[in-house]
């Protein structure tokens, strides 16, 4: 999927995709110099394996239903419901039924361009 | 109302508040030395006055709507739609009906301490 990113000023949905989800791939909705924001799409079984990036995040699942493993920490995540992550810590969500999430990354300064290879 | 911020790994619920909105203060939902979540909560009429933070900021309306002006800029935020403004962007916030927004804000390293009090 082309990514296009969103500039400031321009309002972005974010709404459930619903019937349309297994055709959605996971996609950046916009970056800055500080903020990464990506709309993460998981069908039900999906994973993404254990990864950590360099800032802190946040996850809001909103649509479906995911396990979040963080270290010690084990997360169910449903619709409405959000998560911060902290920096560099090893995590890996897993899919309990179709779902998409906003992942917001915060930047380092100075840190490797964009995350959203590896989420 | 007293704030209890959540901590890492603890989910918290952004649903709709629904009928409870009106009985719901803005309030802190996290904050962490890079970024600061808020949940703003605006019944039909009431606005967010002009003010500006140091760093990047997403809104996200919740429930309700909002109107936002910033600079030259005019934004309708409907349920469901995610905006972007840049770090010290003037802008004020005014709800169309009973609204509340998730407020993601980045925190520049050494920026005065929380954003939460001229929101």
């Amino acid at each position: 999927m082309a990514l296009q990113h969103a500039r400031p000023g321009e309002a972005i949905d974010i709404r459930p995709l619903g019937a349309r989800l297994r055709e959605v791939a996971t996609h950046a909705l916009l970056k800055t110099h500080a903020l990464e924001v990506i709309r993460v799409v998981l069908a039900a079984g999906e994973a993404q394996p254990r990864h950590r990036v360099a800032g802190e995040l946040t996850l809001l699942c909103i649509e479906g239903q995911v396990q979040v493993e963080a270290g010690a920490l084990s997360c169910r995540l449903d619709a409405g419901h959000l998560l911060l992550l902290p920096a560099l810590a090893e995590h890996s969500v897993r899919a309990l039924a179709d779902a998409s999430l906003l992942l917001t990354l915060q930047l380092p300064p100075g840190a490797p361009g964009s995350a959203s290879s590896t989420v």
